[in-house]
């Protein structure tokens, strides 16, 4: 089977409709998903913003939130809601889910993560958030969240935002094909998978 | 009919796709379309920004040429020419296209500015250029150029910023729809049609 790429970053609302419905829609299409969590944040700094450009740019914020909620009600999620700080800290979220053993857990932490923050407005950054996550999944969470601080993780970590900005990653969620091409928006699942799918035939 | 607003910038790469399949996909929907011409670089310098933000960031720019290529590709236009400079300065080809007396002739004329612009990689601040592409149309260029500079297209041009502004319009194309429901994008024509056609219904 070929790699099909979704790179999401764990405070961006975009990637939560697209990790809601990314796992049906490939499956339509004959597409396993390799769940890619990564930090927008040291790709930011770097154009010189110290938070979400939907915090810098006021019209396009008030459109971001209208259309997110717009998109998550278009696909059945609960009404959403603002989570406060926005953007979350995701660095413990982040680490969690590469500590994941495989890419089926992987995928229900990555989207349970997302409900809390999205749909209860939970603060993510909140290890009791995050061991809460794990233990309904049946994960045993003290021993992975021991794991998630130690410097393996963190080293996989800063590999994957080393490996998104080689492939030229600027933005979540971003979706990435078999050959390396690059989908970038929630609203471009579908192409991306077409694409996928064209390829790999 | 009930009015389903087109708002394009002429220096916008993905207007120029969005321009191109518009008219075509609005008829499948029995929608009619009000082009508005506006201008993205008073919106733009509010930000502080004084260039495209695909000059300002490096990663994103780089994937926005490849995205408009392939966007264009797909249905089916000539390949991309990057414009010099880009952006262009659209002042003249936007209020040319003002004062122009309907629908239908603004509509052929942004259509082949576009098409001189990324098509051919012509200079459509110069009065050459959009003084060649009216005459092509059957327009007598003379004439509508002296209008295009004349305070009352200017005042107008103005105004279209600032209903852009109030609509909350951070970015081109946005389709506006009769109850005033922004989509942002070239990729997002078809929600706004489907969102159009369900109110309208």
């Amino acid at each position: 089977m070929h790699r099909f790429e979704f790179w999401y970053e764990f405070a961006s609302t975009y990637s939560y409709p697209a990790a809601a419905r990314i796992e049906e829609l490939a499956n339509t299409h004959g597409v396993t998903v390799s769940w890619q969590p990564f930090l927008l944040g040291p790709i930011f700094k770097q154009l010189g913003w110290s938070t979400s450009p939907f915090n810098l740019q006021h019209a396009k914020g008030r459109y971001m939130w209208h259309d997110v909620a717009r998109s998550c009600q278009l696909i059945g999620l609960p009404p959403l809601k603002k989570p406060v700080p926005f953007p979350q800290n995701s660095l413990l979220a982040a680490r969690v889910a590469l500590t994941l053993p495989d890419e089926s857990s992987r995928a229900q932490f990555s989207r349970s993560v997302y409900s809390a923050e999205f749909a209860e407005a939970s603060n993510i950054e909140d290890p009791n958030v995050i061991a809460g996550i794990l233990d309904r999944l049946g994960i045993p969470s003290a021993d992975l969240l021991k794991r998630a601080s130690g410097s393996e993780t963190k080293d996989l970590l800063r590999a994957q935002v080393t490996r998104a900005e080689e492939l030229g990653i600027f933005g979540a969620p971003t979706f990435v094909t078999f050959d390396e091409e690059l989908f970038w928006g929630n609203d471009r699942l579908d192409d991306a998978l077409k694409w996928e799918t064209n390829i790999c035939q």
